[in-house]
């Protein structure tokens, strides 16, 4: 999946290039907190923070890749970033991230609930499949060359909507119960985590119908193009590391709710006599 | 925002190249001492040195960054220096990475502190937030062709003066009484950290007004070119790595009137006994 691009003006190219440098510096930053982070956390759920980490370090591998190919589809002539035929922009880059990663985040949520052990398995594997089979159903309407809403793209993205809302389905009823199980300020947290899951995810269907409704998009349509990368990009960032963010604090407050206090457990040896 | 630069001597052009370079070794170098220092602070301290590191790290992609633009952006041609027309040179990343950096650097400060939980909470929130805002009030000016005083820099490079006032007052009123509480050896490396904030980063807004006081900047200001660029490097070195070592002093001094010993925390078994 490479992209054929329109010229873009300085300010157009330039945005795109900053917010993908942006976020390149932003997930190795936070892939490094995370894993810091998780000496001060329980250890049950440490390894919710090391999922988390995971994420961003493959998300920042990615963005590095999708920057290099950014600054070499472009070339500066004469004030305007012309698109080298050559050298298309490889937007695949993204695919292969979320199939990675998206069925990590649901991964991330689950294990930082602390469920026995059947329960947090079950969960774990159908809410990862689905999230895999809802990039790779997507990935299709991706590729082709019909962008129409009734084409090709319409009718997979129209599919790959099916395991999104599954997966809607068992944040909102079935796991439901169990947030309401945790105490109020943790149960304050996972809703939220679950809303910026919401709002995040809910953006990516919106930019992959932008085409369907932007006709000569992406030759003709520069605006659509720079709104849907930036879009993308913000996306990521919140969806990532936000939201590792927000689960570490999850853990934080479980661990601290069950006893374990960071001060505590190291204390000077004079101390223990 | 990439600039249109002058051409410049081999003695000014590799000034700001090695620069570039020593400041990209210090920043990494500073993150691996801030990583392996945290264990001989009191756990409560070592997350002011996460956020250290973090700081330097993100800090050192960006000087790496920087580092392959300036490069990019001349060629020597018959013992000059000449500006590439194709490849600007990309100051943004600058802004890029105050908007992560500037921020930490007071959460750190706050950090440092060891406030209850809800003190600390709203410092950092307030503080950061007007980092940030300060930041993004002054991009619109350094992009703007206008770089006069009265014109659109002076403008927004005013507006976003006012979170550094707000900033500043706090440091300098809300916080003192606090910096007095602490012993006279705390107190004293806090003021000094203090100093040092308000030091380094007074010089941004003073480098940000030089444009507006050269006449043909920045094309026909070889000079004032390469002074910026050194005084932002100088700066951005003390305000990161220099400040991080302020904090760690802060941290390690803090944690012994606590009562955490390092070395009792590694006594050989045989001690035990």
């Amino acid at each position: 999946m490479t992209l054929e691009l329109p010229d873009l003006t300085p300010g157009q190219f330039n945005l795109v290039y900053n917010m993908f440098s942006f976020t390149i510096a932003t997930m190795f930053a936070a892939f490094v907190y995370f894993v810091l982070a998780q000496k001060n956390l329980a250890p049950k759920y440490r390894v919710s923070m090391m999922v988390s980490a995971l994420v961003v370090l493959i998300a920042g591998y990615h963005y590095f890749r999708i920057f290099g190919s950014w600054d070499a589809a472009y070339a500066l002539e004469g004030g305007q970033y012309v698109f080298q035929d050559d050298q298309p922009f490889n937007d695949a880059y993204r695919y292969v991230d979320w199939l990675l990663t998206v069925p990590l985040l649901v991964v991330e949520l689950v294990l930082v609930l602390g469920l026995p052990k059947g329960e947090s398995g079950s969960l774990m594997a159908r809410l990862g499949f689905a999230a895999a089979l809802m990039i790779i159903l997507g990935y299709p309407g991706e590729v082709s060359g019909d962008a129409s809403l009734m084409g090709e793209r319409g009718l997979w993205g129209f599919i790959s909507t099916i395991p999104f809302v599954y997966i809607l389905y068992v944040l909102f009823t079935e796991l439901s119960s169990t947030i309401q199980r945790q105490s109020g300020r943790v149960a304050k947290l996972l809703s939220n985590a679950r809303l910026l899951l919401l709002a995040t995810w809910g953006f990516y269907p919106i930019a992959y119908m932008i085409p369907m409704f932007s006709a000569g998009y992406p030759t003709e349509t520069p605006g659509a193009v720079v709104a849907l990368q930036v879009g993308y990009t913000i996306c990521d960032v919140l969806a990532k590391a936000g939201y590792g963010v927000l689960i570490y604090a999850i853990a934080k407050a479980k661990s601290e709710e069950e006893g374990f206090v960071v001060d505590e457990m190291v204390k000077p040896a004079s101390a223990e006599a």
